[in-house]
């Protein structure tokens, strides 16, 4: 794929007419708008245009459909795998003036939004309604970033992801149409799933300009505990046997004895250094008892150590501050170091094993790795810290990132769970669904012709 | 779309050399495989192959995507919308014989099936493991067949639909290459979701010959009831605070006072001729007594009926008598008449406006039509009946149907919950997608660019 630079300065031309002030070359704004908060080296567009509505963007997309010109839409910046680069240069468009929540439907449990909120305020917004959006990716992305990189989470496990909890969308396309796909009803069958294939589609398809996302109502009851295991089978044993018994555990998180050591020391924490289990139920009063009751009776059968539950909002979270702080106490363990975040998922058969293999590739690397896991669904992330000058290291690193795909694979798992593709696991999809790739090619070449959308992501 | 008979008798003598006596031209052979359970005029194959594997039907697919030859999967032909109609000719492949379960994954709670299995030979197989697959449509369809008209049915509200329940698949594409989309894992950010385009592609992007299948836990406990209302609205806004209030019905059905009426002659009930609702409830023993609980409260709220129900099997089945017979009830309501099943769905929100207006509108047409809706989702079911050779009658339906469906848009909804396209809709889609409509288009033209699988359904 190559652009003209020329057409990008005259497309940029064009829109700085229309946008004014709110088309910035700025060295800042523009390298604020390349990734930031990665691994991955900055990439900045050639511009950045803060855009208000669909036309806009839609007029946008027609300049530069026209011309040639790269289009990267920019929601928080948080995604983990490069997705907001510019290697290819271009105008990035910064979502985050379209952050309005436009329709709750209270009886639906829907709600329509803008692409730029972030899923705290709309949950800050939903509040008083007694209803939440559910997916929780940890850092505070924008809706329209999360369903572009089908993002999940903790509580994937009883929510779904992203792709469960998008009923419809308004998108722009590569050429400026605006279209409508999916809708509001629960479900369809009414032709192809468009929602879906745009979720997840990382920018390449279209840009997102709406959503109509489900709802769920704030559960009555949260109970919040912690146990931990002699060793990860038994760890992984207890998740099977609560996913089996259709147990409808809200989240159900892991951390490895180094992230459980890192955690000690960064919380004040006094938690045995063997790996930990942290679960979480949403219901009724009574399910909730039941729910706690049948999770304490499988951790009985399978460690000593006593499981601590709580149903009261300040001591449960005292019991989770392992996880809260879990990624600061992962930095922790070097200061200064940067974190490569990884993450593959496997069936929940084979996590155990998978993780066990990978703690022992990186004792025998000598590499500083904490584990932290979605168990439910076999999810798990590995944060190899370096100095940001150590190259030594950071070859190490890269070379450990790609063995833990190709392990995740032999286990019958995916390359990402959860943080996409991006610029950093191009090789991994070839590697995971090959000829599929071909057919994902396909409908790029037939959204996008000219290939301006988000170029150099997801596909080499 | 033309194609030319030469082309395709030639295919077919290419492939009677590969197959013998498993290619069949036999008149009744191929009627059985045009479209039956419908409707629809019968418009049958030209020939018909029982295939055996996957590499047949690439083999298949390479000889016709060479000479241009229609190719229509078929299941067990119990989809509803003429979607194994043969209206341009071209072969069929009958699907049945590829009906073994590859894989039971106990710990994963997956399973790896072949398309021809239908879903009770499947739940038969499973039973010992004490896993079951959920998707109910009501026919014992094959796996095939439902994932590739996106089918769900009565537990929709609480499993999904099939779109929810299949991790990944084997696809033979229309040029005859074998790839694999998704997989074994929970959940994956690995590019395009390809998976859930194939779900509901109706067999005109490929042909579907391995399916992975989420499963449950068969639940400890089943509890069934019924309850009738004064009105629709009552009826519906039970259905409303069921959900809003978290409460984890496995299926919630309503019937109307027609199909009420119906089941009491039919079923020698004695049911109060008002708005109807069956609930099912899945879990442990406590936690279903919590769900029948608060159910109960909402139905005190909302009736002066009483809520009856049952955990006992037996009992439970007698309550439920009318949902099971339904079908059959409405048929005995004008002895010999033909059914034209039709299906829309709309937010719950909506629901009892639109059933009451398609009620009016049945009674202002003289139509004699009952209601059946999977109304967790807001999906209802209208069946007008006539006699075969009543002329005048099957266009008021026509007629009708089409109101139906634009009553169901413009109440938000979609043209098919559940039926899908197939012929009958084409129309319908684009009133409802839009220019999304030209981005499906352009998919498919990717895939199959001779557009020799499953002519004539989906678009116009």
């Amino acid at each position: 794929m190559t652009f003209n630079q020329d057409s990008i300065d005259q497309a940029i031309g064009v829109l700085k007419q229309q946008f004014g002030d709110r088309l910035s070359v700025s060295r800042s704004v523009r390298e604020q708008h390349g990734h930031t908060t990665t691994r991955m080296p900055n990439q900045p567009p050639d511009a950045v245009i803060f855009a208000e509505n669909a036309d806009e963007i839609s007029s946008i997309m027609q300049t530069c459909h026209k011309l040639g010109c790269p289009v990267i839409a920019f929601g928080a910046g948080s995604s983990l795998e490069g997705h907001v680069n510019a290697p290819h240069g271009g105008i990035s468009i910064d979502m985050s003036q379209l952050d309005q929540v436009l329709v709750v439907n209270n009886e639906d449990l829907d709600v329509v939004v803008q692409p730029g909120i972030t899923r705290e305020a709309l949950n800050d917004f939903l509040r008083d309604s007694g209803l939440f959006f559910p997916i929780d990716p940890g850092a505070n992305a924008s809706i329209g970033g999360m369903a572009a990189t089908g993002a999940s989470g903790t509580n994937a496990v009883r929510y779904g992801t992203m792709r469960d909890n998008i009923l419809g969308m308004q998108v722009v396309t590569a050429d400026g149409r605006i279209v409508r796909v999916g809708g509001r009803a629960r479900k369809s069958s009414a032709g192809y799933d468009l929602t879906r294939l745009f979720i997840g589609s990382e920018g390449t398809l279209g840009i997102i300009t709406e959503l109509t996302l489900r709802l769920q109502g704030i559960p009555e009851v949260i109970a919040g505990g912690i146990c931990s295991f002699p060793n990860l089978h038994a760890a992984c044993d207890a998740v099977i046997m609560t996913v089996q018994m259709g147990i409808p555990v809200a989240r159900i998180e892991l951390l490895d004895p180094l992230q459980v050591r890192a955690c000690n020391a960064y919380s004040k924490l006094n938690l045995p250094e063997e790996p930990l289990l942290l679960v979480e139920f949403h219901g009724s009063a009574i399910s909730v008892e039941d729910d706690v009751k049948r999770f304490a009776e499988i951790c009985a059968d399978l460690t000593h150590s006593p499981f601590q539950w709580s149903n009261e909002p300040e001591q449960r979270s005292k019991l989770w501050k392992a996880r809260h702080d879990a990624y600061w106490a992962a930095l922790a363990l070097i200061p200064g170091a940067k974190a490569y975040a990884t993450d593959v998922c496997v069936p929940i058969s084979n996590l155990a094993s998978c993780v066990e293999e990978t703690i022992k590739d990186i004792k025998e690397n000598g590499l500083t790795a904490p584990i932290v896991g979605h168990v439910g669904d076999g999810n798990f992330h590995v944060l190899p810290l370096a100095m940001p000058d150590d190259d030594a290291m950071n070859d190490k690193i890269s070379a450990f990132a790609k063995r833990l795909t190709t392990r995740a694979l032999a286990f019958g798992g995916t390359c990402t769970g959860e943080h996409g593709v991006g610029q950093g696991k191009r090789d991994s999809l070839r590697e995971e669904m090959g000829d599929a790739v071909d057919l994902m090619a396909g409908i790029k070449a037939s959204f996008d012709p000219v290939g301006i959308l988000n170029p150099g992501k997801v596909f080499n």
